[in-house]
């Protein structure tokens, strides 16, 4: 078999955060961000899947074993944001809107370095079960 | 027709929140409530189901109209709780921990005022798809 | 083994509707039931949660066989209701406005005499994810 | 940030509809399109994902906010569709059968020329959790 | 707070089972079990649901701490059920059909005795999406 | 029209599998694969969803029935591989880890000669909700 296959991992983490500008001021911050910026947070349960493609290995029928990305996506990403605030907690955030693009985008720069340069990547956040984003985008 | 029916609607909201009793220390907080009380917060997709039972109304075929309810819902219980910090943002929380137990009495009071008292109800709250809680049972 | 157990198996089907009380003019239709009064019928997935509760048999282990109730289900209801258009084509509903309540009750009175009479059964009928009902409750 | 995310947002509408062509008799609709030409309409709850492409603007951290265009799906696509007769009520299908395939490019012409030509866009319609579609596709 | 709430933890296992009755030939087991009967084993992802129900502490918030439960079942159910064959592997269904109201009511066996007798409890498992028991019932 | 159509369809199977390699001893196979490896096999409820792509027909409105896919599907992949033993009863897992990667390239090889060569074809296999893989990519 030579042709790629793509596997998927999802995993959850639940984070508290609020959208908005620290250039502009409250009205404007709420007349972009309606009550996302309202000043005491609010929450989610966000859904994260990760994609790698490649070949599977001839030896293990594996792209990439999914306990492998499971346990990487743990340490280094839940371990971070998981039952955290996404502003105060997360450097990152510090100038950094979290909205879920962005939170995508934060995501795949601390897993790509870490997974096989052969193998593509692609992350999918699921903010709610009705937006979700996805990152990156050929 | 006259044996009851049971009818249910399910709503959404967002909300952050930390569990923590404040009688106790920051040590013995964190023994008991793990990484929900850490300090800054974070946050759930709430899915709210409000069980109501009757008789279907002759006239209409409704134990209640799900519209009706569907408005209640997000007047008295979203209009408070959604993009809100449960513990900074809503005064029954302020001495009550909010579990997803609470949580649940807490909207239970609320709506149970409201709803023609004819009808049984019955809250369920998921707090994550994977830990949820029903309040009153029987 | 001499306790109860329940066991449901879940069906769908997809069928059109309207609701409107033909005792009443257009304008207190539309009052009543909004859109869901208009004159050409919208739609529906329906899911379809039978429950039976009995005690086990000694020598199957089953309540009742799934496969049996999966296949009753499909030839006395979804025959009936799959497809069609349930005020027009379903005599159950020539005077019965065919509200969740109404349909969760046709169900149970066509499946109800087809069970063996020692186990109790229940209705549970998805109009759509947010909106269900229960048929009979205690 | 340079790069393009996908942003998606879910809707959700419940229609009428039948397939048939009426350039055929009954015999060859009925053996085409089997309980789906039945006479008068079955019924459907569609889940409507519109995906939009484009990178995040550095002020918001938005691709698009995801309120407007849930507020553009419902105002020009809901209110054409949510509780109607597809085949009577909506003018697009007056001589195009109403297929998902059909349904998908029809909300892709509406909503196309209302969403920032920068942007790319694409609808997954789902007619039920076993069938759906995706238009356009590269 | 007086009142009783009852709280629900999912957990999920992936077995290999067949139903069969050794009392039974060949013919008489593939005629009541069908396909289920077939030597070499099918499997499952099973969905477990533990129900327990009682008065939230006061000091906590908590009838039962969700942690505590979610670890307790994958200690003492999951090490013994999960990537496991149930008829091979599991000394209670040595002489016991694995159909999902057995195994529901050995998992309940397994739990009762490990939670506080003052709380009530109540299993739910999910064979498939569309097949699911409950034990035990009132 | 002119444009090209995605069209899904979604269909279930449940089978045992366990993950080896028959060239390495058994302490290699548990250290790689884990209570995958263990030897009285576990299973999963397996979805499949295929994706076939092609302009839909101006007489039907349909890229492929997905009756006819549907059927088609559970002709060739369900009867070879729902309710069996992936490692014992199937042929082309005789000397092939069955892996979700190489599941899903078996079925695209099974699937593609039979789908008319004008339409292109993929396949998306779901282990468990978490763990899941497409093919071909691109």
């Amino acid at each position: 078999m030579s042709k790629k296959v793509a596997v998927f991992r999802k995993e959850s983490f639940n984070a508290a955060h609020r959208l908005f500008n620290p250039d502009w001021d409250d009205a404007r911050n709420e007349k972009v961000f309606g009550k996302c910026a309202l000043p005491n947070y609010h929450g989610h349960n966000y859904d994260l899947i990760v994609k790698v493609v490649g070949k599977p290995d001839r030896q293990t029928g594996y792209v990439m074993d999914m306990k492998v990305l499971s346990d990487l996506i743990k340490a280094e990403v839940l371990e971070r944001l998981d039952h955290r605030n996404l502003n105060m907690d997360v450097p990152e955030f510090k100038d950094l809107n979290p909205t879920a693009e962005n939170i995508a985008v934060v995501i795949y720069k601390i897993l790509r370095p870490l997974i096989d340069e052969k193998l593509d990547m692609q992350v999918r956040l699921y903010e709610t079960p009705r937006n979700f984003v996805e990152y990156p985008v050929d």
